[in-house]
């Protein structure tokens, strides 16, 4: 698939822009009709053990769990702020492209502290669907496996 | 107005290390004629409230403001490094652009400790002027109202 | 030189990549068979002392730095995660371009406990070399004079 750099970049600028604003409608919009999206910690994935801190297989599940992320929040107000390096293309299929970039996210609590909350690599297939780019598979491997909190919100 | 996107992208960049090496001369030639710099926690602007940290609706204010910045800064001294992540796009108006781009600062104090100073988003109108581009409004929503230490630089 | 901004994006993305991948054999890749690449606390460059922390004045002393690095990683286990910000064009030569970009680095060490490690500048020399871009010559330059702890890999 022939990607177009300033839609990929849009994509990465939107995705933690809307998860930062609490737009979680929209922040689906960013992934495909039929997508997955995974959070494990990225020594699982060097080791090949597939059990992650949030496995969501089909869209309707990824629904489900922003759902329920969204109600767990009412009961630990932070806001959150993305950092999202330059994306990079590690290869292209017919169809899709793999491409990974880093991330680091930041949060602030009611006390007006902002903390480091964690930092990894996201590892993504785009798609094309309906002439946008899409996440497709989205794998958020976190560099730590000692999240310091809650994961009330998707990173 | 249409956006150059490598322009874009020249004037984040140079907006960050402009601040960083401190040549805030020539980081008041990133803004137009006529233009406005201020600097308030993202909850005031969710709330409506207009109060802020900095407060510049003309550029002789801001130029005034950054001349006692810089006095100030002789007595606070540190060294700033702004990492600013993929501005987005938000809103095509026939004569500007309206842009976000999330951002960090970090702070390195006299006895080389490096700490995380702030993380905020940049919401800017961004406007052509002789062939360039140039901030018009830049707005510098900070994600916490407990700014840590005296605002000696521009955010 | 004319330089292409897609290419530079993807070799400062990839250079951070590979040094959080561990895989410096083609992170050596992305520099040129004549190379330098020097590591030093700004102070030093501001005042013009040139002493810094890592000093490689040829492709072969890079190449062996890295081998010696390696072998201390082995004492020193963590993981590294670069966030760079945007590449800026500073000077067009007709065979080169001077280029910086700002730079985070988080390690996580074997608790799983994520810190900032150092922040600070690229100061790049970039050529093409058989239709590639490579770092010519690389200086990093650190906002602090005190790292925190043994340069086990790369910046």
């Amino acid at each position: 698939m022939k990607l177009d750099r300033d839609a990929l970049h849009d994509l990465y600028a939107e995705y933690g822009a809307l998860i930062d604003t609490g737009d979680f409608h929209a922040w689906l919009g960013l992934f495909a009709k039929t997508c997955t999206y995974h959070v494990m910690p990225r020594e699982n994935d060097e080791r090949g053990l597939p059990a992650g801190l949030i496995y969501c297989d089909s869209r309707a599940v990824l629904e489900d769990r922003i759902g329920a992320l969204r109600d767990a929040n009412k009961y630990n107000i932070h806001s959150d702020r993305h950092l999202i390096g330059l994306p990079r293309l590690v290869q292209q299929e017919p169809q899709a492209a793999l491409v990974e970039a880093p991330f680091a996210v930041y949060q602030t609590d009611q006390e007006g502290e902002t903390r480091l909350f964690a930092t990894g690599l996201y590892r993504d297939r785009i798609i094309a669907e309906r002439s946008a780019v899409k996440f497709a598979d989205k794998m958020v491997l976190l560099d730590t496996f000692a999240v310091p909190s809650l994961l009330a919100t998707p990173l």
